[in-house]
């Protein structure tokens, strides 16, 4: 892959902008000062959950990858770095070369993490790896948020399907890789035409109150769109009267009506009084989808109501009141000098109070009991105990620069409810509560 | 301009797939009833504001000029259409020379919304207006919602300058609009180097903790960093010892110290504590910047403090407590036959309970009381009254598919400020209360 795969509809050249100012000129500083070549470890990590949530859920690995990969400057960007006095000469030069050579180990996508997993950990020369930093947290960051919200909705889903249609609520861009962190959390399909060219998510919608009010009746409607559509379609039944609606469309569609889609009022009665008349009308097959500002509790609120899919919009495109997670990207290792084989030494932030974090290269691990629940996460600096050999988390992503780490998005998705599976039951509740974990620090 | 530009180093050719699926079904639907054709007015507005809100602000207008000018299907869009089955062949066949001829008139970028005020208004037929929806809303959406919380923190960080440093906590396209809304609510540059190079912004930056932690000693880190990025510099001063390294700044590069960070900690404690070891050390121009988790609250409580600038990340760019907007694309107005000169009738759903809109093309007035300061937002359908005709809030932005309405970055900056101005003075409240202005629908 030689183009930057932004999740749009187009190859761009290059990643390297999305980047803080402070990157470049810390490079500069370093490049002048000798230290820029000592090798490097950064780690991604967070220090919390948000508030109440149980677990995280990692997202957005496949594109860091992409990312990563199209990171280079090339003259167009190089010239607006010099015009702007960005960096100087030198920087500039080492710029205009720049390929990621060194090596990331993470959490594979959909892999589940608490405070202090090492998520992410990029190896290399301090120029090379500290110029990444934004990039790499500003795709984790929004697409382990969105995912996290979209499993809890998988949860409160139990199996019915979940659809994503939250373009119009998110920027036009953020909404195509929410489409696909949605994927990864459990969702199954999404309105967004431009996260299905990109990623081959199933795409999904029929027609929005303006086709309605378009004809000058709803049975002219239904007609149209029953005639163009088929009469699988999803008639949308409440931009007037809906019990009436439901009646008009059975009438036009017949009994093979594929479903009615109710996007306004109390969803729980008036998906029992649908059913009901739909069953009466002897379209007992026709499916009742809503879709009207749902999140994870009216969904589990809808769990008893005879609902056959839910559509989420805003609260998903949000992360559910989280919109965004608090990873940061920290040096925790470093070559003690300058010297090319220089011995690494262990470096942490360490000033009073709040941020501080713990330094040295980590590996981390789930510690099952003796049931095969995940009872803790360990992470640790030294020699991996032997019993947690085989339960590590971080996996190769890239190695000497090549990417080793892409597979299907699928895989992603299928790992998530697998790790989603392992941890204690209550990792299921929707309520607000402390990770379901315990982080332990060897 | 011949091709979108999307916040990206590089133009992109289309917009079109930022789209919901069932925009393109109720076209085929249409086109095959007949009623695509039917000219159609569409509105923009939002039935609230988020909770506690005392007014919006209108941010994306210039990118929604650029999205609508660059929706276009190509043949790699188009095969993918045909080849997913969202559409028939008529419809592909539309689509293959779609660009929109109709009008567009909103409100300018930068002024301030109420509920019910329309916000942007298309016009043209069904079918080519309704197919613009999602991207719209996208755009508008998001960026206004990071321009609110800019505005907010722009009134109560009073005169003293913003940075936006939220990059790494949005999705990275996001982040690039969000530095645009956040210049347009107030900020005065930002740490993305891609909003610098797309929209011009001032960008700053100096050096992360990572850049000490590189380096054998805090001293050896300043030392590099003056003498490559000289002694205007800022220094960040909290990665060990806060008063020991203000210290070691001033030793290293004089009192020329261009200004000390400070990232963690009581900020109102700390700033006042630099302060003065800044003044005793003769550093009495050395600037004093923080940027801690900062939103409009904290900055508040800063007021009092010595400190000479606020850096702002994650609650700019997730729209401090609120990420997206609540805007709806609305039909509110068509012809009433497939004649071509058929009169235009009102439309709206009108369905039990909630989501009911007020049919009807919509014009827009600010009513002033005596002392020319705002008192109502007046939205209405009919003949304009006639001390409301000079204060009408819509302007034209697209007249018969021409672009008519670019403006300079800066001309919605300066006119944001000037709107804010215009409103009663419990608009720069930060606590909750109800919209500032009520809207009157005559």
């Amino acid at each position: 892959m030689s183009a930057a795969d932004l999740g749009l509809p187009v190859a761009v050249p290059s990643t390297a902008l999305f980047t803080d100012r402070y990157e470049l000129t810390m490079l500069q500083a370093a490049l002048r000062s000798g230290a820029a070549h000592r090798h490097s470890v950064f780690e991604v990590f967070t220090r919390r959950l948000p508030e109440g949530r149980r677990y995280g859920v990692v997202c957005g690995t496949g594109r860091v990858l992409d990312a990563v990969e199209n990171f280079r400057f090339d003259a167009d960007v190089l010239d607006f770095l010099a015009r702007e006095n960005v960096v100087d000469g030198p920087t500039l030069e080492w710029l205009s070369t720049y390929r990621f050579t060194g090596d990331i180990w993470g959490y594979p996508e959909g892999e589940v993490y608490f405070p202090g997993s090492p998520i992410l950990r990029v190896e290399g020369s301090f120029a090379e790896a500290v110029i990444l930093e934004t990039v790499i947290l500003s795709i984790l960051n929004h697409d382990s948020a969105i995912a996290a919200a979209a499993s809890r909705m998988a949860v409160a889903a139990g199996g019915r399907p979940l659809m994503e249609m939250g373009a119009r609520r998110a920027h036009e861009l953020a909404a195509v890789a929410a489409s696909r962190a949605a994927y990864v959390g459990g969702f199954l399909s999404s309105s967004n035409l431009a996260a299905g060219f990109r990623y081959g998510l199933p795409t999904i919608g029929t027609a929005a109150h303006a086709f309605t009010l378009l004809h000058d009746t709803e049975r002219d409607a239904f007609v149209a769109q029953v005639e163009s559509l088929g009469r699988g379609t999803t008639l949308l039944v409440d931009t007037y009267d809906l019990m009436s609606a439901v009646r008009t469309a059975v009438e036009v569609a017949g009994p093979e009506l594929g479903a009615v889609r109710i996007d306004s009022g109390d969803l729980l009665l008036l998906a029992h009084r649908v059913r009901q008349q739909l069953d009466d009308l002897g379209a007992k097959d026709t499916r009742i989808v809503v879709t009207s500002d749902l999140d994870e509790y009216a969904i589990a609120s809808l769990a008893a109501a005879p609902v056959d899919a839910y559509g989420v919009g805003t609260s998903l495109v949000t992360g559910s009141g989280h919109p965004t997670c608090s990873m940061v990207y920290k040096l925790v290792s470093r070559a003690s000098s300058n010297e090319p084989d220089a011995p690494m030494v262990a470096v942490a932030k360490k000033s009073m109070g709040a941020k501080s974090s713990v330094g040295g290269r980590k590996w981390a691990a789930r510690r099952l009991d003796e049931d095969g629940v995940a009872e803790a996460e360990v992470v640790g600096t030294g020699p991996v105990p032997a019993e947690l050999e085989d339960r590590q988390l971080l996996v190769p992503l890239v190695r000497g620069g090549e990417i080793t780490g892409r597979e299907p998005l699928e895989a992603a998705r299928t790992r998530h409810i697998e790790a989603r599976a392992g941890l204690p039951l209550s990792a299921s509740q929707l309520s607000r509560g402390e990770p379901v974990l315990p982080t332990e620090q060897v």
